[in-house]
């Protein structure tokens, strides 16, 4: 593993971790009314298709990081769905 | 220009401008009571991460998506500090 593909891989950790603290924070609120459905809407389709372009070049930090995200993204939708806010 | 590009692309402008719709609810609502502070910076470092990452890797798309991200997320934590929720 070379140093471009650890600089991928901790990126694609950081922005996929970074949708905890958020579940998290929803989770002690159960308040999402700040959040807007679009951004999570929109944002999850976009991942779902990096998550494509990634198996096609065949990259695998951009793989692993966008499958974990959709994972974190589609429990905030839930929430948002949930608390109906 | 391929359409594996072409999807990476597409990928990137719906990460990207899925942030504006939450800009556009902070303005209008002036909270951001529910977004986490975490969430948004710990984002914002991958986003630098990724930015370095396509460049060394020379990936036009993830590089145009995550400077425009780049700038979006800013914007969001400036409107988290200024209405200090």
């Amino acid at each position: 593993m070379d140093y471009i593909e650890i600089i991928g891989i901790v990126a694609g950790i950081l922005t996929s971790i970074a949708f905890i603290p958020q579940i998290v924070r929803i989770r002690k609120t159960k308040s999402t009314k700040d959040l807007s459905w679009s951004m999570f809407l929109v944002f999850t389709v976009g991942i779902i298709l990096w998550l494509i372009y990634g198996a096609m070049i065949n990259e695998f930090p951009v793989i692993l990081a966008n499958v974990i995200t959709l994972v974190f993204c589609l429990t905030i939708l839930f929430y948002k769905f949930k608390y109906n806010d």
